[in-house]
């Protein structure tokens, strides 16, 4: 659909469609409900980018609390949202060999550990060998830099998933 | 388990066992995360209510959507989180006659296009005859006192479900 049909959507049919753009939240995408009608999908993503940076640093590091680990558990036990799951086996998360699943996990943990909250990535922006290296890399910052980080990495994810549901093109109508 | 279990859970755990005390809302329970060790159970609850006081009023309403219609779509279609289907089952929402249904469906229907969000209720603290009567009277108000009147719901939805879930009882340890 494209933006016109976007911002003629009821709430229930806006979060049904778009209520996982940020993982396990449906409270952003209905808090921007209130915000129709959207000029552009830029300014739908502006909203919930607004909506994301409104939120006192706990509600950030909730947010990064509601991923999953990257070929972690929830992987393993196929209980990732539709969204993770495709994403995770888009860049080969779901095939790692037995030595690179006990490197994550190990790394993944040790992130956890430090900072409170998973290690986020957009998985679609990378590949498997970038994603444990910025891993790795990444266990090296601060908080306060790794939650920023984090952040953005959500609204990476968040502009790609955007862009898989609603069509750029305004004179594209549904 | 009691509050000093509680203290003790990775957000993980946290957000699995308490992840729906707020509706579809698991960012809110991964936000107070934050904010432990909890005094008691109590504590818990205030550090929730505290952070959605702290809310926009759009993430207020966006609360308020992610929460399903009482005698809706979802209980017939068996999708409401299993916190909503035991709370609705509980004062019979699950066994209204055909007319009551009706009645119900026509009211949310009315109650949603007039406010954007729907009629949030805590049902164990009512019975079907004081939701009907309710969600009839509410539908007179202004936009401003139901969308704090549904938040106060939400907090009590919050604070039975809190109960359920962690003793009262400090000397009562896991």
């Amino acid at each position: 659909m494209d933006i016109s049909r976007v911002n003629t959507l009821s709430y229930e049919d806006f979060v049904n469609n778009l209520g996982n753009v940020v993982e396990k939240c449906p409270i952003i995408t209905a808090a921007v409900w209130s915000r129709r009608p959207f000029e552009s999908l830029a300014a739908l993503e502006a909203a919930i980018n607004d909506f994301i940076d409104a939120l006192p640093e706990s509600g950030k590091e909730g947010i990064l609390r509601c991923h999953p680990d990257l070929a972690g558990r929830d992987l393993q036990s196929g209980t990732l949202t539709r969204e993770s799951r495709e994403e995770q086996a888009r860049v080969g998360l779901d095939t790692l060999t037995s030595v690179e699943v006990s490197r994550m996990a190990r790394l993944n943990e040790e992130y956890k550990k430090r900072f409170g909250f998973p290690f986020v990535i957009c998985a679609r922006m990378n590949d498997k060998e970038t994603i444990l290296r910025q891993l790795s890399e990444r266990l090296g910052n601060g908080l306060e830099v790794e939650r920023a980080r984090g952040v953005e990495e959500v609204k990476k994810i968040c502009r790609l998933r955007l862009q898989g549901l609603v069509r750029n093109d305004a004179n594209n109508k549904l």
